[in-house]
């Protein structure tokens, strides 16, 4: 039996340990053999793969991104895809089962080639934690690690100047990096995408702590919006020349904390650093679990499923179940964090 | 309402996080007020401590070890120990709830003295993740982290001079923080103490390994117990005048693993260091919300109850279910791990 | 003997444990009684300071910025400003010597104090290493261990998705963290104030080493200027509506490598992370010596001198050697480096 | 021109990074081949040797221990060692010239292999900074970070329960590693073997840090030599049953300690992690002008000479400069350090 693994969507730490994990296990327990489908859907599409190895694998679990390239590519667009043109390609590859890690564009367009009867599992990878699916993936750990550090480095400076410190973190749609890296650093605010504020309310928490000869640290999502304020404008702000300008939501709020308290502010906008790097060695346990279970979902032909964290275990569940919305900061958790705001 | 805040047993990343939210929440949202019981139960007998304010409090979340100190004293023992004399000496401090930060020892206390009718919560708190009642507590990621590094830099040496490396890392009776690390660190064997095994089941592993060309990565639990020797022996071993010696197990395996395979090994005890030192992000997070729990704990004055990661959530049940046995690692667990041996 | 300790200019790891150090061997050692001024030369001239102890500097060696605050205020400014008007101060609150620890600002104002018969002595700090008396500071070591943990993880994250990743590091004028990161993360090119380039070459390298299948970092000081450009337009680019913008000249470039190679490409601003949290060990000791040696500097009543690094040993040298031009990268060190370059 | 590259002694974070410099600059300016000697003077006396490209060094200079492998042979001894036959292992190969990387005894057979005419040069490494002929090696800022972040983790474990903690580091011969690394972590005594002292000496500090209420630190080098003790004991002390022990100086101290001041004690015994894993960012750079270097070395002929770092220069020195008495710490040194104990 002949399995092949892709990985596709943006890259994330983990990514490489769950490929040794499949590869070493299906290889030495099971007697399976690998490929390495080349840069995600891309390389399914068009068949680019390369033969994977023990070798292949050796010492990848601690080293971040992913060996097999990645990309955006959808198997269902060009002139290659399709379910029965992938399908051709499988058979002429020799591939009998495919893992496909990724979020969850990467687990729609699995689903619907299992859907379509082609024997595909799936391993969920977000690093901003919104897929529903599971308690948690591979990645946003390490994240919040290094959001954490970044955080701990601004508040002595911050400190050392009295100034006002924002730390724009990752999460485009749903804030959780934020929540948990505000939570860890001890931010005076957080700022997440799921909780619209105006800038008056956050400018009331930096300026309490300001009084309190405290240097304010707001750590906020790269998605959240401005309340009161039209989204174009929440996203862009306004440039020195009073026009909309195209930096982060970082860039935009600490010149107008700035102007609105008169306290100075700086931003930091921590970007790809997030998401590159040695895995923490807690994301390297839980993807390691992750692909020991998809060689498990694979010699069960269990087509259509992915594997998933729940509690203390992994478990094995419908793809479809990764599909819905995105999961969101709930109320609760954020109004934890907000107990310890200013 | 005037809390005493207690941290009792081996110190453990976090610790202050506990501390600092529960007392910036309880000033802030219910208007306690708290005191620091010094050197845990040894405080609370002797009514020993200190007022505990913003300021206590501030920036410790990302500090290890504990603010109020720690011992191993026993609330029971002693001329001033005993619920009934404990009951005075809150009275005569004006402390109205306790709550106790602890591991098993810590727990069985509080839980005995809420038992005996004193206003008393708990938190739990095990650096080697031995208790049943909670899905995790703080301090576990941080050793493991910890550990996991050191593993990444042994690994290297270990190459360059084709030598075996045994780490030992901390663990008497439960084997969590090897199975991680092992598996994190991509360990070539890893030995907890719920499974004991041979020196020769362990040196097939490490020969074959070297027969491939690798140098062997070794992961040992403290209270890993060699089979089919007497325990004395596996865990004092004998030192080159043929003695019994005090080393770790680490030490005692390094040198028969070099005299049975003639691969030069070195061992490394990580000792305190996985232990000390700012907490990692996630345990920042972990704790933090432990001691907004236990807040809510104690205003709902739920004396005898412990706070309690499930899943995703934080949820209150009874110290008791902490007290029975130790949370060992299962089966499935160690087998994960040996799927990715030799 | 009572001796004012400021810190003034941007902060910088390492601040604390020259005033540590200072204090520890001073009350020990000499007898002396030490005050921190608050805020750098704004504490001098308003006389705003405190009682600096051993418990005031316990444990901060190994804590980012400055626990005296900074700020940019001249000395010689203002209604209070001025030698005499300082010396006036001073006498009222029985200092007898002032420790400047500062960047070339502050030590031209602390040498023109000391001109003016003010009994001052310099300890050297820059961040960026531009101070042309001194071998090294404390703190550039620090910043270039920071930025080279972030271009390792740009490395693996620009791998995964074959993008050109571009990290803009400090330095204003020179290019010495550039230099120093630009060598440790093994960058395609190094970009810094000294050696203005074109868009043009920069290219060439990024599309020789994509071509051979690598991904391109570029590692680049905030003060590179692109050659055959205004200098504003080069400071600023062009943003998407074809208007000069405010962002770093990383953010300028990326677009513009990816325009002209249709290499996909991101950037990473560094910032402020730079100069925050724990110094490294080497910062720490060249801090804590450097503290030491200024309390020499004092009880021989060197005013006018500063300590400063040479080779292994910390020396006394005139202020105003660090006060002409800013150490520049030489020639021969950036032809070191672009040796790798490609 | 074919040039030989080899790896001698105890691996050193920074070795790869020498070789990868070497490399590049060698082939892309120089028109250079090489070959990678396998486990040092082995496989220089052996013949066994591997072609190194661009793409065996690609990414190297940020992994530990070294691709090309080491051991401690020396080359003038067995069959196929000493001078003549070397030469014509060489002459078989068709290598032109030799680059030795190794410490005190890799240089002295360097040195005694270019007398006897071979085109050999040598890069000095040592992790212990005991090679005179250089003010600094790679390696030894590796090795006092790791050392010093291991020393903060312990504070706060020391501070929790109130126990004197002991860090023994590397350094047999020479106490540089403790020395900064004491520095660094503010040790309230660090003993080197320098400076041989009493236990009454070390109990004396002992005391008074903890009378003030702090939890002791000690930092020793493995090297250290309790003064009026003889050496066996001092390296072995006595174990619980009174009989010599084999444990580190370490072990050995904090029994001592705590027999004769009643203070809980606990050593930590760093050993190899302080010599594996990434090297910090100033290693590398240091690393990569030492190769750069090298090959400067190697294309002017310069046979029997060294690189080495002179203040903020890299320069060529005759290997024989390192060959006398190792650099041990002078007591100016040590002195400063002492102005901060207790």
């Amino acid at each position: 039996m002949r399995v092949g693994i892709l990985t596709s969507g943006g890259d994330c730490p983990g990514l490489n340990a769950v490929i040794r994990a499949a590869v070493l296990t299906g290889m030495v327990h099971h007697g399976l053999e690998f490929v390495g489908i080349r840069d995600g859907y891309r390389g399914l599409v068009e068949g680019d793969v390369r033969v994977l190895n023990r070798s292949s694998v050796r010492g990848t679990s601690r080293i971040g991104g992913t060996i097999l390239g990645t990309s955006r590519t959808n198997p269902y667009e060009g002139p290659n895809g399709g379910a029965a043109n992938v399908a051709k390609t499988l058979e002429r590859l020799g591939i009998d089962a495919v893992m496909a890690i990724g979020g969850e564009g990467t687990l729609a367009a699995a689903n619907r080639l299992a859907d379509d009867g082609l024997p595909v599992v799936g391993v969920p990878k977000t690093i901003d934690n919104d897929l529903d699916a599971t308690d948690y993936t591979f990645g946003f750990d390490t994240a919040v690690q290094i959001a954490t550090e970044a955080g701990d480095r601004l508040r002595t400076t911050g400190d050392s100047h009295m100034r006002c410190m924002v730390l724009e973190v990752m999460g485009r749609h749903v804030g959780w990096i934020a929540l948990h890296t505000g939570i860890a650093t001890g931010a005076h605010v957080t700022l997440i995408p799921e909780q619209p504020r105006s800038i008056e309310w956050i400018c009331e928490y930096v300026q309490s702590v300001y009084d309190r000869r405290r240097a304010p640290l707001v750590v906020v999502s790269e998605g959240f919006k401005l309340e009161g304020m039209d989204e174009e404008y929440s996203r862009k702000g306004l440039d020195a020349y009073n026009r909309p300008r195209l930096g982060g939501i970082g860039e935009v709020l600490a010149p107008m904390i700035e102007e609105r308290t008169g306290i100075e502010s700086r931003s930091t906008v921590l970007g790809h650093i997030q998401r590159g790097g040695a895995p923490s060695g807690a994301d390297r346990v839980l993807a390691t679990r992750f692909g020991l279970a998809a060689i498990d979902a694979i010699t069960a032909k269990a087509w259509g499923t992915m594997v998933s964290l729940r509690g203390t275990e992994i478990v094995r569940v419908p793809m479809s179940d990764a599909l819905g919305d995105l999961k969101r900061v709930p109320d609760h958790r954020y109004r934890e964090a907000e107990l310890l705001f200013g």
